[in-house]
């Protein structure tokens, strides 16, 4: 199996990183236009390599190293800077994707294609367009990454195994994005009902609408709380983005909240959002029809105006 | 940290293998009453270390090679032969729990036990009950492996991973457990609300109440089908067994339906039963207030009364 | 990638699961004569699938479930009695081989062919007869297993992580097999001259030609005394079998002691046995020439003959 | 366990992601005098333990955090810029050295030091020094990371698995260091004599004087390479401090080219080098006595030299 990472930037790198540690892909190909960072990223990885499932690594500023990939992997793209929302650095980055997915296509016109790079859900739409590519061979990390946030917070609040914690985050990957309370569960407790465990006085980790309220801020909040912190964000995204690997990779048929293109979801059509949908080696399938309460279906029409409007400006 | 397992027969032999191959503890003691044996499984399993994380792995017929254990699993017993059913083997059963016990609490005091033998929730409560440990110290495996079964089979039958289908079996560890569908779902769907998968010819893979029955069906004779065909069963067990014991040496607080004694859940008191329940290091937690329909709720009472029988029949 | 595991035994088995739980292979067919029994165990393995890295699992007795391996393991046989040579059990082995190859070859021409049903060495040369394979494509398990037990005991002997413990066993996996100590290391020191580990009492561990001859015995009589105590081995030959799996599915050009068709080997030609070879997915590769002392070299070629004349006296 | 981590910049975020990823901790610890950083890194390292085995992270700009560490291993320094030798950054370094082992050995007393700050040998003896701890318990990552280069490049070079190649570098972790060919092997064959493996115009991959000269300079340049490309290392050193806190946490008595304080090791004391040394769960135990040839042991007593002399310089 083959991945071919588009960006060695922090992102990237990393996630070429997490997925040879994790052994998702047995070769992986790093492209970037920087040819001496990209031949160091992939250098400084294969430094690695006996601490790793048996895998080789490559890194080129010749497209051409993508050829044969199961899956590409889009990250290339400028940081984001601390004082930028995620929809202004879209403009640069259209043309980005017009440049670069028809040369990826002809050099890998059977792979799964998984944009990561910012705004990721019209990213997903302008390569889509871009390269003519079949709607489930193509689509966004979406809001995987900020579902994996949102449960990291819950675990630490109810004191629970993240794994013991489903919710997604539906929407735009960026402010307008949307917890699916109503449909989120603790074990098999509706989260909404969720009573808390019994502490010395009395039940902690009790999820009121305030306590829920402000963990979704949180996990807002966090992306531009690192950003500031540490320039860049790149350990979670490449995790996640590792499992989208793997998911495709092992035909895994996951069911995760990638940003694809909507026909119909709920009345939703003809944008990129993320909403729980499977994921396996022919790229997105079903999306789930996810029971919404009133307020989310709301939201998350919303969201779709949201980036719609954006897509538009940059005439897509 | 350290794992004793007791009883070096297919089951016990198998989860310390696969606790050692998933790195689940540094240390591994067996101990059975058959010396050959116990020392032919500790060799064959050490001959393998090479191929697994760092650990150290010890067979003796001698009860002190358990001291010291954070874990002590009880895989001690008879085989169940083809013909019996999983409540005739209780007898000798409680023998063996009012002998072993009392040795194992005088070189383990502080481990959290976990019982496997079966008839698995009367063993529990005898071992309590000899054992005089408090009730968070000592609980049974339970249906965490009959869980692992029903989730299996839903993701056979839906096509989806078996990591996003959530469903609990709960009650006896044995022909009276009761699937928990009303609470059960898939990604975040209702699993009796499943609409299937598009395929050519419509939704596969949905799941009306005649699927649910013939895969719970499945569930219980599965068990007798692998013991008609190989004589035991040992693979799946030692890995439920395996995340048990991760559970409590990596206090997780997962999530897992072991069995342990309830004190008015949901009415039911005095008697070991599986309900989802929180596992950490200081062993069970919180048992989970599922909803239940009144199907199952009545299911899991008459599970309660044919357990507490039973019992009551070997003088508990 | 494929796997298919001929003879689910307590070996074929113990493979599947071991190559499971590491990842080895996404899809794992096993293969018996006995119906209910490898339905039985491929339905146990299934069980813990959520427990495992992604993969699916067949038991059939159709041998057409192999169709389309990249790598066929062949464990079926009978299991070895306490009372039984390895070398006594061939005669039945060798028809079984005659019969199930032909078969295979037909279903799986293009997979690689790693035989363990003892007596390895001559089930794997009637096996390349039989089937006309290239002499690259089969081989057999080897003494990669009895490699593994010499190490383990050097690092119980020595007290150093197995890892540093660089030796192999070579020739014959039986009664003459010899430990090439001549070209042995414990990190880059010779083990010859290994000088022991500083204790209290001055250096312990050492590695004297007395310590050296027990440990070698040990080797030898480890798999008689597993035989005696548990009546088969399983874990640690299933784990070697899933190294020599992932060494062929990931093209790792590992080296291992297999067991393969010698052609002028320090001058030992015509017949299979254990040698340091490079191990990828074209199968066996290079023969590694290490050095070896007179007295090693004169064991080989007996090993070599002890061999020769058995698969000789079964018209080989 | 719990790992404390000293600096949370590219190497030490990187090596706490990677030690999390491989399960070597339950519980990490980040430090950083700069609060917004070390807050950023723990929460990106947090969001993404969803997908990890079960432990927890925090990040503090307070001392305090490092309380009850087993293994702390610091990382705190500046960044090599491009044009910098590792020796030149030393003055500073070894201020922060003074400054923060007084305050780390009062929170963590018992707690085994790894040293990676550059110039790692001067940092290791300085931190010696300032903190009086024991020779055993504190020591640096040396040149495991070179070894793990060195053993990358002949594995590329020859085409055998990385695992299958054993070479050390020792003494200065920098431009004065050593690969001791002498004693290195593939396979058991020693190195200097490897024939190459079968190609089909001849032998691939032999080892000439020049070659092994080519592939030392390598290692050397690699660093300024990767430096210069990517403005820090930090991929492959994550993965050999993870090695390295797995040999300690687990007790693995691993034998791994650490820098400690030689006494009369042939010859050469009271510095800080690189040899090939047991490590373990009390530190760092017996350096093996290898062989070397009489250039490899001039190599290493010049650089002992080298590094004294700096050492001298600081008035260490
Ligand atoms: N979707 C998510 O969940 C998520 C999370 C984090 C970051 N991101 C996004 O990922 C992207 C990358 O972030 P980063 O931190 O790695 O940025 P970065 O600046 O570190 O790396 C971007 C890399 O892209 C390369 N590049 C630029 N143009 C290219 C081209 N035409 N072809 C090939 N390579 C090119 C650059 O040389 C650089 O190495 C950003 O858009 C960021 O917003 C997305
Ligand atoms: N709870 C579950 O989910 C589950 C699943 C499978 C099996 N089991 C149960 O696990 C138990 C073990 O099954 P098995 O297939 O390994 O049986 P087995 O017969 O292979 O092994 C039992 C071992 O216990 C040993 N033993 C007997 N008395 C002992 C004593 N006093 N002290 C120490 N050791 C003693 C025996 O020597 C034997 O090695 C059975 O009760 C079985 O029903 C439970
Ligand atoms: N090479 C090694 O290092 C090594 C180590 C251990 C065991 N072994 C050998 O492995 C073999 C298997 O051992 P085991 O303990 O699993 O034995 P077992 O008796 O448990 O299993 C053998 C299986 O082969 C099946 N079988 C018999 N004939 C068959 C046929 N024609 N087609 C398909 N399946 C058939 C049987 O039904 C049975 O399930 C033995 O020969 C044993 O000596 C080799
Ligand atoms: N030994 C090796 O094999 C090896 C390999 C690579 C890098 N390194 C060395 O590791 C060090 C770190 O490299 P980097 O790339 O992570 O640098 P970096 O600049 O990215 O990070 C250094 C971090 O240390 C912090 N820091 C500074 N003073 C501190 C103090 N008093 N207390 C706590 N934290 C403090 C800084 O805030 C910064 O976050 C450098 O010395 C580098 O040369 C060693």
């Amino acid at each position: 199996t083959r991945l071919a990472v588009v960006g060695a930037g922090s992102v990237g790198a990393t996630m070429a990183y997490a997925a040879l540690m994790r052994g998702a892909a047995r070769s992986v190909a790093l492209y970037d236009i920087n040819a001496a960072k990209v031949e160091a990223e992939a250098l400084d990885i294969g430094h690695g390599i006996q601490f790793m499932p048996m895998a080789d690594v490559t890194g080129s500023d010749d497209i051409a190293v993508c050829s044969g990939a199961d899956v590409v992997v889009v990250t290339a793209g400028a940081k984001q800077r601390p004082d930028q929302s995620r929809l202004d650095l879209a403009e640069a980055t259209v043309g980005l994707v017009r440049k670069i997915m028809p040369q990826l296509v002809e050099v890998a016109p059977n792979a799964v294609y998984v944009m990561v790079t910012n705004p990721v859900d019209i990213v997903t739409y302008a390569a889509l367009k871009v390269s003519g590519l079949p709607p489930h061979q193509l689509f966004g990390s979406g809001t995987v990454l900020d579902s994996s946030r949102l449960r990291y917070l819950l675990a630490q609040h109810t004191g629970v195994a993240v794994q013991n914690i489903h919710a997604y985050i539906a929407g735009e990957h960026g402010d307008s994005e949307i917890p699916l309370w109503s449909s989120a569960s603790i074990g098999s407790v509706p989260l909404t009902e969720w009573p808390g465990m019994p502490g010395p006085d009395g039940p902690v980790g009790r999820l009121g609408a305030a306590d829920r309220e402000r963990i979704a801020e949180e996990v807002v909040n966090s992306a531009y709380r690192i950003i500031a912190g540490k320039g860049a964000t790149n350990y979670a995204v490449a995790l996640a983005g590792s499992r989208i690997i793997e998911a495709v990779l092992n035909d895994e048929r996951r069911i995760l909240p990638v940003s694809s293109l909507l026909d119909d979801y709920k009345g939703i059509s003809d944008v990129c959002l993320s909403v729980p949908s499977v994921v396996g080696s022919t790229g997105v399938g079903a999306r789930l029809d996810i029971a919404m309460s009133r307020e989310e279906h709301e939201g998350l029409r919303r969201s779709a105006d949201a980036v719609r409007a954006v897509a538009r400006r940059f005439g897509l």
